[in-house]
This record gives structure tokens, sequence and C-alpha cells, in this order.
């Protein structure tokens, strides 16, 4: 699965003189430095095309007990390499990854420490700058424990910012856009009530941080291969516009069990003067470790329905079987009281299979199947759910042998209500459940405080745990969709059966006070640069309960989610019967591929709009999403991405004339036309609005009696 | 297993009227009263013969962020029963066990918090008083967390107690013995260094804590059934004489998560003006629930030898494989720097196999076979351990077939280094791997600090973890001896296949400073009470290192252990050289029994002098145990256990006249005498010394020559 396709490397030792280091990106745009202050710190420094990106920051750790690594270093060695290879991903945005950096590996050590050393690894791509700690082996250096990570962002100016507030627990705030020196005065507004959130006290925010300087350069602060390390969110001195790490911290309030050799995960910083290459870039992916899987054959896209929406909209389902509220694993719960209105019955799910079949998806999400949730929440409750046991009303072998006659597999759902210790002690025997079942995927779920308590979402704990959970489900061949879990940061090229996460406020926010018109236009500049988001696009029937309830956005732009929220797990989130009254607009999402070829980062603007073009994998189909916020934009889709001297087919869902995300959101319009590789469309987008296109080669039979673009 | 030969018993509503109410003993010897203070506040008090053994002493709890459970009580019912009965155990000290009690249980009601109610049970058996708070479901309390306990133990007076200090992680603490009043002063020098300790800051002992009044009544406190709460310490008002209940905290200082309907463990008062009552008392295990396990037949107690004094006395081998001081599960440990010394390799093992078979042991203990022991203590490590890798030079598969071959079964050895949150994980793939291998025991082992990192041995989250684990082997068919778990609490009865624990300073400290004589005289009266302990006896070689170190005890006192300290699980700890240069004192350990269908408390003296008979179980065979502390004694045994009118043959192994602890340990002299039911054996004990005595049923040619005691 991974070919080197070219490898240059140098490796040079230089001679101990300086204290001062160089590098460059391959193309020369980006100018790292490195450098020891008087007093034996740290500190790099990073400009793009002469324009300074990151001041000079100082790097370092804080250690418990013993002295720590911040200060008193010499550089003892110095090494450069070249790197310039590609690679091909499991499954992806594109099939083939170039990999091209130039290397800077310093060594520091602290002499009055009998010799302490550590590492700090530098990479330049083109596109930013990617750099961690090591700790190799060494007599003086076994075990330690991390305080905090001294990492500086020292930023050139008071930059404009798409942020939510840190918090070690949660990811699910809506986006403010701000200065950073309005940060302190925004900070309490824009940190709303969240399921099991744990702000932070000082000023902070989390990564990715995308940020726009004055001058238009965009800049993107996350981390890449998040393993046995505490998240990173950044502290804010919203004067000086300097940033600092702040890791998650424990139960007992450390951040970090470290064991050399080892090292931290990498922090990166995307930096561009255009937008789309924000988007484009590879540099998270390829700072993570290539996947150690033997075998990845099982592993594979996945489009999917799932009995989940109706949990959500008024007058729906729910998860629960029972009126009860005070429940224990052992009950017998076919002696509950049925509430009447269980989601996740036999005869449920197998309307949902039907329509599976029917429409060629792949899978079924089943919530609520299992035992536990007439009190799964908000009780810091440790054993809510067995994993094996269903509700009296959920026949799964009966399910089993319905789906598989249908070509339909049905996905697995493990929520864990944030107890993360039941679930390890239980993981082997629903991993065993699920394929004795006949399960390949599944769905698992945070929701609320952690147990061990006083553990958190995004502690090194917890970061393990998610990892061990996809290693052990890729034993039993099974693909994960976490949700709840900490933010991504490329771990899925190491572990590609972590197919997706949520890991940010996603649709389902649409039906508890709806989303900002511009959340979707941030998103692929913020979360999405870590990994793929099941984001569970596609409501066609925008409003419930007289208009209390709201998807903000048009229908159309529901389509064009399936392009700009890249994942190779998508959800056609609305009810069956949602579908069925809108067949011609459905169409798009049964075509929409999951898997990719290429992409073609269009036009983009964060907090703006977004617009990209996809080639199916395999197959000569292209899709193409356009989206923007609440202000109604033209889109100009070039079509440049095409194959030279050839016809297409462009079928283009657009929004209605008079459409908009809060007037009329479900009139949209589709045509078909003729495009080849110099076309070029002008497509008015709604406000709230999009564009979705599906392109595919052109033939005799399906051009005739089409107009050319 | 379970059957009830009798039961009595009497429910009557008692109208609301009184808010004082009394119960007496079934003998009437012990009188309980409960009543509540003008503020609502609950009280009891009992008394023995008239003597008070608990002044009022006030009973509640503080809970988090609602109300208290600990004023403004009414009571709304009162219920009375009494009971007797009997149940027959898998395995003990007897083999029918009588559970007689009157019961009261009061419903105490809040009226100010709508009615929130919560009952305490107070059962007073002739040997004492168990008591637990029940808190049943209602709508106004579901989910709580205690603050803490407030159940006090108002002593009468400034009594002898038998302490070691109260702590959340050890129980390996040496004795001391003092006034309570002079507690304040010796708390410091008590509180010596222990691996993974968490002394209590206030002024606190554990239990169970053993008392003894200036007129002769001896008070036993301690708990049962412990499960799904944490352990409780006593915190000690050393001026007045009064003890109060002081949970384990948990990570964030909690002291425990509950769910209605639900309730504490039992806090036990066992009274009586013969110390042999206490020792003879079945209180706790009454107190306990019959096991749920539906067959028991794989349940059997076992003799056993081991890889393991080896790894302690000077000179002898190693856990660890390789010299190396920092190593990770996935290193490849076949490519360390062997040691040279390690002790479980394969030959050394077929030994040990070889050892049992000959001297017809059940199993072979052996410790260090699995990778990680190269530095798997006191690094705070989550993943020491993976349960399930031999080091390069023990093959599990040869030796499982070597032992199988001799009618040997190799004991597994689970150590987690503390790491409770890595075995969960593991669990059932260590389990799995122990049935692929044809293991049916495993020792445990908790050495060090608790992972998930912040809570305790003895807290809730760790108390549930020891039985998760029970349950979890049951399913596998496998019996547990843990080491380093909290202090038992009569769970055996529960969880028969919780074959054993150790949670004291046991055997091994032999070998790292010493025991004091009179430690093995006061364990009975205080660990030994929750359960029986792996103290792992049979130490005939008692000097290593030119005297450096040194067992301070004779090698007949090690003998004695075999029926003075109860286990089912008995080792025989010494190297089988040294056995093998005493075959005729080695005998004994081979003969005694490790099942019994009575016991007989002959005579004893917390601190001073244990001296028990038992009848081995479906055998006319019967063991007496004689143990002394530093002083010489003469122990006066009546053979009145033995059934009348017959001859028996009894084998004495009495300590040399010349013998001592610490001049001559090994000095021992063996006699056969023929005895009935009514000889007296008037047996001089050496200083640090015993006596021994196997009796088996008078014939003609075992009775040949034979003189009469």
């Amino acid at each position: 699965m991974l070919r080197k396709l070219t490898l240059l490397a140098m490796v040079c030792l230089i001679p101990i003189l300086l204290t001062a280091q160089e590098l460059k990106s391959p193309d020369g745009n980006l100018l790292m430095k490195f450098e020891l202050s008087d007093e034996g710190i740290p500190y790099y420094n990073l400009n793009y095309k002469g324009k300074p990106v990151i001041k000079p920051s100082a790097l370092g750790l804080e250690l418990m007990d013993v002295a720590s690594m911040d200060a008193g270093f010499e550089i003892k060695e110095v090494k450069e390499q070249s790197v310039d290879n590609s690679w091909k991903p499991v499954w992806g945005k594109q099939s083939i990854i170039r990999n091209n950096y130039n290397e800077l590996s310093v060594m520091l050590v602290q002499p009055a420490l009998k010799g302490r050393f550590i590492r700090i690894r530098f990479r330049l791509f083109d596109d930013g700058l990617g750099f961690r700690y090591e700790f190799p082996k060494q007599p003086e250096l076994k075990y330690f424990i991390i305080k905090e990570e001294l990492t500086e962002f020292f930023l050139a100016g008071d930059h404009k910012i798409f942020w939510i507030p840190g918090d070690y627990d949660t990811n699910e705030y809506p986006y403010t856009t701000s200065k950073i020196s309005e940060l302190p005065e925004k900070m309490e507004e824009a940190t709303i009530q969240v399921a099991a959130q744990s702000p932070i006290e000082n000023l902070a925010v989390q990564t990715p941080s995308m940020m726009k300087t004055a001058d238009g350069l965009y800049i993107n602060i996350h981390e890449a291969a998040l393993e046995n390390y505490s998240a990173m969110n950044l502290n804010v001195d919203a004067d000086n516009y300097k940033m600092s790490a702040h890791l998650t911290p424990d139960a007992i309030g450390n951040k970090g069990y470290l064991q050399t050799d080892t090292h931290s995960p990498w922090r990166t910083i995307v930096v561009s003067d255009k937008a789309t290459d924000i988007l484009a870039s590879n540099l998270i992916v390829n700072l993570n470790e290539p996947t150690s899987y033997q075998d990845v054959s099982w592993i594979s896209p996945v489009k999917y329905i799932g009995v989940w929406w109706e949990y959500f909209v008024h007058g729906g389902s729910t998860w629960a079987y029972g009126t009860e509220t005070n429940v224990k694993m052992d009950d017998d719960f076919s002696k509950l009281t049925p509430n009447g209105r269980h989601g996740a019955t036999t005869e449920n799910v197998k309307k949902y299979v039907d329509f599976a079949a029917m429409h060629g998806f792949d899978a079924v999400l089943v919530e609520g199947w299992n035992i536990g949730w007439e009190d799964w929440f908000g009780n810091w409750k440790e054993d809510v759910f067995d994993f094996v046991t269903p509700y009296p009303d959920f026949d799964v072998e009966e399910l089993q042998k319905y789906a598989s006659a249908k070509g339909v597999r049905i996905m697995m759902h493990h929520e864990t209500s944030g107890s993360a210790a039941n679930y390890e002690r239980r993981l082997d025997r629903a991993f065993q459940f699920m394929a004795d079942h006949n399960y390949n995927s599944v769905k698992t779920g945070y929701v609320g405080k952690i147990i061990p308590r006083g553990e958190h979402h995004d502690g090194q704990r917890m970061v393990n745990h998610y990892i061990h959970v996809a290693r052990r489900a890729a034993d039993y061949g099974i693909m994960i969709n976490s949700h709840e879990a900490v933010r991504p940061t490329g771990l899925h090229r190491t572990y590609p059966n972590w197919i997706a996460q949520e890991s940010a406020r996603g649709t389902e926010f649409e039906a508890m006070g709806g989303l900002h018109p511009e959340h979707t236009t941030i998103l692929p500049f913020t979360r999405l640069m870590g990994g793929p988001m099941d984001y569970t696009p596609g409501i066609f029937q925008t409003t419930y309960n007289d208009g209390e309830q709201r998807i903000n956005t048009t229908l159309v732009k529901q389509l064009a989610y399936y392009v700009t929220m890249y994942s190779p797990l998508q959800m056609a989130a609305d009810l069956p019967e949602n579908y069925d009254r809108f067949p011609d607009a459905f169409q798009f999402i049964k075509d929409v591929a999951v898997d990719w070829d290429e992409s073609h980062y269009l036009e983009a603007e964060p907090g703006d709009y977004v617009t990209i073009a996809r080639k199916a994998k395999g197959e000569n189909e292209w899709y193409v999403g356009g989206i923007t916020d609440e202000n109604a934009r033209t889109a100009n889709i070039l079509f440049s991405f095409l194959p030279k001297g050839k016809k297409f087919v462009a079928t283009i869902y657009a929004d209605g004339k008079d459409a908009s995300w809060n007037e009329n959101p479900q009139s949209y319009d589709i045509r078909k036309v003729v495009v080849d590789s110099k076309s070029k469309l002008n497509q008015k987008l709604a406000a709230g609005g999009g564009v979705a296109i599906s392109i595919v080669e052109g033939t005799k039979e399906n051009m005739k009696g089409l107009k050319r673009l």
C-alpha cells in the first residue's frame, strides 16, 4: 500500500560551532531559524516569502520532580536531510501523496544535568513547518512526567482568528471570528454550554487554530500524530499575540508520563498566501507514520444511513426502550415499561435496511439497540452499557440475516457515556460479539464526563484509549467512527480503520438550536485539518415543529457537503421518507463517491466559502461541491481539473433562484449540461446555500439534447 | 452447595412511635440500642454482658452537592426478624457454618428533603454486631456521591489496641501495640516506609482493628462484604477514644459513587470476653452473600510450591531476564542481555515440577515468567506487562506438557505493577491464554502506585476491580490469589474462586528485615478476620548472608503456621533443597490438610500466642498448630476435640529444648505418641517458637511400640 516513489536523502553532520541554524523549504518560500539564547533557551522563528509567520519563540518542557528541559542547553549535534517521496493512502482525498521536506534535527544537551539530552526535529515543507521533541534512550532519562510543554507560537500581528474556547473535554463549540486582541472580551460569550465541558481557566483556544494576517497570509497551527501525549490547547497572550502550548492535564494535574525512547507529537504550522493551499495541505498526514497493518483489504469507505436523525427531530423516537429513569446493567430490561417510541426496533430497522438496499448504501447505523439508555447520561455512571445485550425488541440474529440477504451491513454503535474504563474492560467481548454477528464497523461515542473520573477526553490517557480501541478493532477487522473523541491529528494514516471522527459541532446541533451558516466554511480550515469528519450531512427536511427546529442551510448546500466535508464515511442522515420526497436531489447522494483519486481546491475563504472538485477513485467521475455562508455569492468554477479534449456531462444541483437558508431552503434546480476542461461556470449560491455537480464522461446517449455550458 | 438447614424468621412491623429501639443477641449477652437525637441524628450503642462496648455513636453520610444524610431524620418504619440457619462453604475452616442473629431494620426519612429515606439494618449475633446503610430506589434518590461516611465507634475506655497506620494503599505495616491514647505519639514511628504507601494525614488506623479493654473484653472492628464502596479506615480521637469512618478517596477526592437500590458494606463489631471467640467468629462471612456461581466443582484448595523464595534470599535469582533497565512491552526481549540469574527458566521450573510431583503438591507458582520485569516497579508505568508473552528462556508449551504428565499444574502469575487499567484492558486475553495452556489458578499482584493515576488500592474503583477480576476469572474456571489488594471482608463466600489474598505483611518481609515474632500472633485477630491469607509459610532455612537475612521464627513455628494461618491455599515457600535437608519436618507440610470440617480454638491471646486444632475435611485426621511470640511458653493442649473412646497416633513436631528464634531456630524434636480425647499435652514452645501436631486414627500397626501421652 505504501510505495516510495523517490527518496532523496542527504545526512550531514555539522560541526558543533554555531548556536543558530537555518532551514529552507524545498521551494524556498519558507525560512525557519533555530537558535539558543545566552541562557541556553531554544528559540525558533518562521518566515514566509520574507514575511514573519512566527517571531522568535521559545521551545522546551517543564518536568515534575526533576530539572526541566527549558534552559541551559548547548547544541551537541546538527543533522540535515531532504526527503522527496510519495505514498498511497488506503483511502483519502487523493490516491498519491507527495512528501517533500527539508529536515533539521538538533541535538541539545544540558551539560549541568550529566549531559541529559533531547532532540528537536524540524521538517519544513513548502506548505509549512512541523517540529517535535524527541527523547532518546539515555542513562539520565528513562521515565519522566511533563508538567507543561513550553512551546511558543509568537505571532507577528493582531491576526484574524477563527476559534473555539480552549477546553479539555469538548470541541463542540461554535466558532467565533475575531482579532486575537478581541479574545478576552469575546471568550465568555463564546464559551456556551456544552455537555461535559471543561473550559480552560486562562485565555486559551483550541487547535487547529486558523488565522489570517492583515496582509493576506493564512496560518494554521495544529499538531500531528498525537499518540501517548496529551492534546495541546493554545494559551493566548492577547496583548502580545503570543500563543503557547497548554497540554490537557490528568486527574491529578500532570500532563504526560513518558518513557524514553519517545517523542512529542509534531507541532504544525501550515502557511500560505492562498486559502486553498491550506485545504490542500498534506503536511499533517505526511508527519504521521505509515500504517503497520499488514492487510488493509478489509478497510473500505462506507456510505450509510441510520436510525439516528429520528432521535433528534421533534416528535421522533428514543434511544431508550423503557420509561424508567434508574436502571442497572444487570436488570431484566424485558421487565421495563416500554415507552412505545423506541427507535431501534427490529421492524423499524428493517425499513432502513430496505431503503439502504434499494438505494445502494453500504450500511445502516443503529443507535439505541442495546440496554442502558434509560439513564445513560449525566450521572457519571460507570457501568452504563455492556455492548452485547440488545433491547427486547431488537433481534440481532434476525436483523443480521435480513440485512445480509440484502447485501447491507448493520453498523454497530458503542456509546460509552464517557466511561472508557467500562468500555476497555468489555472491549474484547464487544468486538467478539460484532465478529460473531457480521458487523464490520462501529460508531463509538464518549458523551459525558470521563471515567476514570478526573480524566479528560483530550488527556494522554484517553488519547491512548482511542488508539487502543482502533488497534484492537483492527484485530477483529472492524472500522471505527469515533464521536466525542479527541480532535484528529492525521492518525488515520497510521490506523486507517479509524475511518472517521466527529470531534466538532456536527449536524446533530442543527436539531439543537442550529448551526450558523458560516460554520461549515470554517470547519475545513479547522477541524478537518486533522482528518475526516463524520459530519452526517444530507438533511432535506429543514424545519420541524412549526419552524422551532431549523437546519440552517439550503437543501443543495447539504448536497455540497458530500464534497466539501471530506470523509471516507458519509452518512445520508435524513429520514428515508424525506429522501423519497426529493428523489432527483437524492440522486446526488446516491451517486457521490466516498474515495478519491484527486482533489482540486477551486476557491476558498475561511468563514465565507469553499468550492472543491474531486475525482472518484478509479472512476472517470468528478464531483464538485461549493458552499457559502449566510451571504449569497457567485461561485466561479473552472473545469480545468477535467482531462483535456474530452466532453463530459455535468449534472448541476443548484439553489433555486428564490432559495435561502432561512426563507426557502428546499428550492432547488437541477440541470444537465455538457462541459469540458475549458468550461467555466458562474453559479449563483443562495444565502446559506451551495452547489453540487456530478460529472461523468460524455457519450452519445447521455449528451443527447444537452447544451454546452 | 448452600443448604439452609433451619430458618426461623419473624417479621413484625412496629408502629412508628418511638425514636429508640433495642435489639438483643440470641444468647442475650449483647444489647444494641438505636435512637434519634433531638436533631434527628441517628445513634447506636452496644453493651456486652452489661459492659459498654460502643457508647452512643452517630450514624450517617455526608454527600456531595446535595443535602447530607446526617440529621433531620425521623423513624418511618421498624422491622425485626430472627434468623437461625446454617450453610456450607465451598471451602473453609469448618464445613457447616451457623448463621444466627436478631435483626432490626430502621427506615429513616428526611421529611425536609421530600421524604428522602434510607434504611439502617442491624444484625446482632452472639459474637457481635453488623450494620449497614441501605439506599432503596426512590424518586428523590437515584445517583449520589459520598463525601464521607459519618459512622462513629465511640469506645468506652483507653483500650489496648493492635494497630497499623491508616493508609489508602497498603496494609504491609508491622503492628504496634499501645493504648489508644498513645496513638499520637507512636504514629510516626509506626508509619515505616512501605512501597506505594499513602498514610492518612490525620490520626487513623486500619481495620480489622483489634482491641482489648482493661477488664478483659476483646473488641474487633472491621467491615463485611466490601463491594462497590471504598474501604474504611478509622479516624481516631485519642483523647476521647472515639473512632469514626474514613473512606478511601478517589483521584479527585470523592469517596463513593452510588446508584439506588444499593447499600454500604456491613460495619462489624465482634465482641467477646474470650479471645478464642474472636478467632472462631463467623460473623463476617455470615454477613456476606452466598455465591451465585452455579458450578463450584472446579474450585478446590491448593497446596503449592513456587519459583519465588529464591528471588528474596541473598544470592538468589531474579524475576528479570535482561540487564537492561528501560524496556517496553513491544521490545524484542530475546535481544536483551541475559543477566544469567533469571529464575523462571524452563530448566529451573522443571526441577520444581519434579519436586512437586514427588511430594504431592498440586501446583508450582512461577513468577518472572513473562516479559517486563526489567523496570516493572517504581516508574508509575502503565503498560508494564502483557500477561501473555513469556521470556525467551521460558517455554510455556513445553512446561505445560511436562507438568501435566506429572499431575502438577503451573500456577500463573499476573503482576500488574499497580496498573489496573492495563490489566483490565488485557484481562480477557490473559485469561484466555491461561485457559489455552491449562492454568487454573493465578497469583495477582498490585505492587506500586495505582493506574488510573490518583486512584488508591483501597478505593471504590479498585475494590470493584478485584471483584471484576474474580468474576471474570470464574468465567474461565480460574482461581485467584491476590497480593497487595484491598484487605478482605469475607467476599470469598460470594466469590469462592477468590481463594486467598495477601493484604498484610507476609513472609516476604522475613527476607527484608524480618518480622517480629509476635506478628503472627496478631494477624489471626486482624488481617485474617476478613479471610484467608496467602502467608507463604514453611521457611526452614532461617538465615542467609551470614545472618544478615534472618527469618524470626523457629523451624517448628513455620510448621504451626499451616494450622494457625488459615488458608485454603498454602505454599511451601522454601527452596526444595532446604526441604531435602529436613525430610522428617517436611513430612508435616506434606501431610497437613488445606480444607477443614472443624476448627477448635484452644488458646489465644493477641500478641502472645495462638493454638488451634482442625479436622481435615472428610478425613479422620487432625492437625494442631501452636505459636508463641518472642517469649517461650507452655502450650496446654486438650485433645477433647477428638472423638471419644478411640485411640489416635499423634506426631508431635516440637521445638528442640535449646531452640529459639534468634539463636537456634532449626533445633526440633519429633515424637509419636498415642492420644485420646482425654489426653492433655503441656508442650514447651521456644521463644519465637511453636508446635505442630498431626493426628491419625490409631491402628495396631501405627501404635506399635508407642507410648500413651
